[in-house]
């Protein structure tokens, strides 16, 4: 691999507030990833926090990308349900085109999508969900990106129906030997230290692998980085991971 | 006025079931009208029922405009909220840009918006409402027409707006001295017969007036007559109307 | 079993409209049941509903029951939701008593309760769930009856928690040999004939067993049989089983 | 006024999370007022905000007030909806009783009610819906204390229902020559100086009236102080508030 041509993509989740309620650090993580997943009104975001979400985002020159959910804002979209994969299109579709309109309003263009929560889990798992999704966003515009997790169902689904997609790789998360996350609540889930993090990713775009934490090498892919927004150091963590990969020569890009 | 030229455009609400529930009857009314607004999730509608009256339709040949109303289903949008200009502006963005992605996805193209229930009569009245919307809908596409009460801001605001307007009346509605419907409350506010309906509408077409219920001769512009959805005789309604536009010569035809 | 003693309560789900929307034939299944299932606002059902259902129930003198569910009026309830046992615990009381409030200020008094569509079929197999369930119905009062699945978990975990149980048969289901109903995609899922169906009920009191469709004789307990208020024929059938079951010599009556 | 009688009671809105939104200073509030005014879930709370709220105010010995609100959680129950008078009779119905559940379940005892936001701001001047909620609050339990604005229509109404009034002051806002609070918009509406909160208070408690902002003498009476739970100083505002009326003699009393 070139040295020159490396280069990864930050993302992060945002508009994630709704109504009086706020969360996350929007204005300062927006100063240091290169896309960013707005949520679409469902499992957060209202149409107003959408607007600003977008607003801020084109001021920072950060890609936008749609962050469709579950209907379930008591449960942050988290929560798994179980819908029919036509349900899950029709989802899809709706968050998406609310999101474009925003957008287009503000003089922008719609530049990805990445499913939330649960949705985003079960659809890596998934075909029939994958494909669902994948298919909802080729339908309505084929030049979208779709950000999947790396290896999984979206990303094949994604792939099979014509779109460009981002392997999506877990900067501050650990690895298990087929390739999933380390569940939270396993002790070695996270790598809480910034620069044992841009290690992590640097490995990954070197070797095209991850070292799961059995020791097994697992083959990986890594297009774009997911920076966790919420927590009380998301935003020095994300400083000090950009920081760390910008001085081993890895460029910040949108995909 | 050319006899020739008398053309007219028939509406109707629809799409406004929500999961189970089924409201309507759009497959019947679809046969029937020229120009269908479809309920946008907010006050009726869900996603999937969005997709399918879509789908019906176009299958119909019927133009597809977006019918956004208040976030109060348990009210279906007819109750008044007082939001700010901004939110309004928020939300009728968010509520076509979702109707859009599937009009989209199906392969046809969004004609026109009517703001719905307190929204509509609200917008009627109230310029800067009226600006909100017909600014949002100017923003995000300036082709799409702007359906609004003859006579009302909303008409005035989607005109200084730049968007080409539908002035709607109700063929089975009074009208009073000012210009506004009669309430329905009064004993006089509702046509019950097609005839009287349709006459009324044909005098509004060649005297560009409407005779009020006290009388008086008021200015009335007819581009769109709202046809109602709901009621066990809508659908007879409507047929017979439109057999008596038809045999006095009235094209009806989509603006 | 002394043929006099034989009795048996006629339930149904009811409230189940929203808003504008209607659902089923409330007040006609209302001269036909011994106790009513009510919507708590989750699934279906608002507030003003809630209230008016509680009226026609008290009128016709229909033992009244909380019918919660899970908080997706789009999916009616009927899809599976991932809730800790503590999000369950949480929901089921506060739907109860939002109920309890009506009941009471029209001069009643809750009677059961019966968890709807997902939440009721997800609690018959999984303990922890039944055991949120009735948990929270015992500790708000323990004078509720918990109406569950006959041989589910829900009704153990009821015995278990102190409560009175009415284990639930349905008259116009088959059944498997484990005990659980045939799925409703099962070609003989259905028992379409009400004489059928009242035969079914009747072997049920009689021997404590159902057949099922393989022939087996499953092991099953009918204190009370669930009547379908939806569909076209809901009131003839619940009207057709009563008959047959009373001219069997079986009295209807309220656990 | 005999010095050592004066008492007055402190209270706070709370409860008003939802999901995994936070909002207020609960815990350290709760340290320092004497009645609680909980969420119901419409405008703010959810089921399990609920239980947690109503626990920790058990353990602080505060007394426990439902706050229910408009169905509005994008608009925190702050805009105006117009509702019929039974709407709003049984939209406060049900968050009672939603409520009541977990104050049962918990071991307490539900103490008063107090209209959140806008509800709170019509039923002041609208005597059919301060009926209304007055109406629905004796109906269910003729024991609850109603909080209103002092001198509103709800403290009228609630008298003529037979409830127990408690009329509502604030610290932190001035008052007009009518009685009612300055407009947050107007330069002098609020009292930044907890002092000088306190010391409106005690004349209030000392003269029963209040001085506008105009220099008018308004007649006021002072059963129980607003402390707002929002804002940074939310806290030091209220715990330097308490001690200077302790300062002043004055007893710090539930209702």
């Amino acid at each position: 691999m070139n040295r020159a041509m490396r280069s990864i993509d930050l993302n992060c989740d945002m508009g994630e507030g709704f109504g009086i309620y706020e969360l996350g650090h929007d204005e300062q993580l927006l100063a240091e990833v290169t896309s960013a997943n707005i949520a679409c009104g469902f499992h957060a975001g209202d149409p107003s926090v959408m607007r600003r979400t977008v607003q801020s985002a084109l001021r920072h020159g950060v890609a936008i990308g749609a962050h469709p959910g579950f209907a379930d804002l008591a449960g942050f979209g988290r929560r798994q349900m179980q819908l029919s994969v036509q349900e899950v299109r029709d989802l899809i579709t709706y968050q998406i085109g609310a999101l474009q309109a925003f957008v287009h309003q503000e003089g922008g263009r719609l530049h990805h999508v990445k499913p939330h929560g649960a949705l985003y889990n079960m659809a890596a798992v998934s075909l029939p969900l994958a494909e669902a999704i994948a298919g909802a966003i080729a339908d309505l515009d084929s030049s979208l990106i779709l950000y999947g997790l790396s290896g999984s169902q979206l990303i094949e689904a994604g792939r099979a129906a014509g779109l460009k997609v981002a392997s999506e790789v877990f900067a501050d998360r650990t690895y298990q030997a087929d390739g999933t996350l380390t569940p939270r609540t396993h002790q070695n889930a996270m790598l809480h230290d910034a620069s044992q993090a841009a290690e992590q990713i640097m490995n990954m775009l070197h070797t095209r692998t991850v070292r799961a934490i059995d020791g097994t090498v697992v083959p990986i892919e890594a297009a774009t980085v997911c920076i966790h927004g919420d927590g009380a150091r998301a935003v020095d963590f994300a400083r000090e991971l950009k920081k760390c990969l910008l001085a081993e020569g890895i460029a910040l890009n949108t995909i």
